[in-house]
């Protein structure tokens, strides 16, 4: 039980510490048919990815995560052992990242469903880095690479041939906590976790913001051997994107540079890439 | 948006000032053909009671109300009248009780479902009550009248003719918090929302407190009209059970007294009632 953890599941609530700050909180809904295919994916992987996805919003906060909360739904046919594999799979995640599972509810249903809500904390308000709050000048990065879990989801579906570390990828993201906290110490301006590809999570920075974000598409860190439009366009990469101010830049070496912020009006300006990126550049990212 | 909550939806997660205390959470998730019939109950009734639901744990706990996180799982021909119509409802039971609804999420999957989270407040961990606590000469007393939920039930799923209140009671469930509060104020040593029904709930207490719990049902305020069965066994009225030492209970004009704590080991000993209680009130709740 993590040391802010007073009470827990028996009871009707669980009872955590607190101190004066703000709380970060994030759900996250996950339904087999959606979000995964229960029959492609172990119990403990479903487990894993859906506190993985609530998880790598508090990263994209840059808050220290705290408790997580599991509402499971599970259908008729899923037993008992497959719902202790799917908790399992969450624990090993949450063991891995300090998070305590503090509490949760189980149902009967139709589908495989997994709501996860985590909470994170801060010291203040000005602590946390949010979506909005990027400025002309600043410098745009990335953690890791992109496109592994797009890539692992085409193997999985029997649509591209692959690495199994992209399977891996997908199934097991590990969310950005640490790199979140650094970058919030070391002054992001804006910030947000590459759940829905690099082409939308950036137009939802710059939208917030109400900045251009200048892309170069040469730039962008593609994992080994996934073409650049996985990269740019698929989702649950659960890196980071932030704006940094050019000052704090040389401090930050997990981040690959991939463009710059620019003034408004709100929009996103994917530049570069291959001749073949024109097509789905063009007319799908523009807003 | 309430004064606590700093930032929420349309960010990666929702920002709340915290002080120095303990933050007390509850999840709890309702399903179509699980816990509801769509069919019969209104989009604005599923949302209230879904939150509602959560919010009487926080009742149960003597914390203060503070954010509620909707996740929703809306079926094919749900549509978006109706998903705002459910978020109305749980906006109206929020609006009521001083809760802001700071964010969740939505997803389409086969059946209607919604988890909701709500995290409460309070300054220290001794100042929620929990299930556990209860003492041999505490007096056992229950707000409000039982079994009003539960015949609404009936009257839904025409099993019974009843009141149009038994109905709205079932639908729209008020979650006793101010009581809760007030009782927690009042040193209440264990408490537990009615939400499984006063015969499973009671026995929660004694369990977690090691005692016996003694309840004469002759005592049970029944709603007007209602068997004494259904109060006993029929879940959802939403209720609070306390257990308050006799020097603190004269304060407390919101509680019925029902019975007295008696030394372990644990158990629940329902005492009482009408001959013909005695056949359901025997085999089903005895552990």
């Amino acid at each position: 039980m993590g040391s802010r953890v007073v009470g827990w599941i028996g009871d009707d609530a669980a009872v955590v510490r607190t101190q004066a700050g703000v709380s970060v909180t994030s759900v996250d809904v996950m339904v087999d048919g959606t979000h995964f295919r229960a029959e492609r994916a172990a119990p403990g992987d479903i487990g894993w990815r859906a506190l993985a996805g609530a998880l790598s919003d508090i990263a994209a906060m840059g808050a220290h995560p705290g408790e997580a909360y599991l509402a499971v739904v599970v259908p008729p046919g899923f037993g008992h052992d497959a719902a202790l594999a799917l908790h399992a799979g969450a624990q090993a995640l949450a063991t891995e990242c300090g998070v305590t599972i503090a509490g949760g509810d189980l149902a009967a249903g139709p589908a495989l469903t997994v709501a996860v809500t985590v909470t994170g904390w801060a010291g203040a308000a000005e602590d946390v880095v949010r979506r909005a709050g990027a400025r002309a000048g600043d410098l745009i990065g990335v953690t890791g690479e992109l496109g592994g879990s797009a890539a692992g989801l085409a193997v999985l579906e029997g649509r591209a041939a692959g690495s199994e570390a992209f399977v891996a990828r997908h199934l097991r993201p590990r969310p950005r906590l640490d790199e979140g906290l650094r970058l919030a110490r070391a002054g992001a301006r804006a910030m947000i976790d590459l759940s829905d590809g690099l082409a939308t999570d950036a137009r939802h920075v710059a939208m917030a913001g109400g900045v251009r974000l200048a892309i170069d598409l040469d730039r962008v860190p593609v994992a080994h051997g996934v073409e650049l439009e996985l990269a740019v366009t698929g989702g649950e990469d659960y890196e980071l994107l932030a704006c940094v101010p050019p000052a704090c830049a040389a401090r930050l070496d997990m981040l690959t540079w991939i463009g710059e912020v620019e003034p408004g009006p709100a929009a996103l300006d994917l530049r570069g890439g291959s001749a073949a990126a024109q097509g789905w550049r063009g007319h799908e990212h523009r807003f």
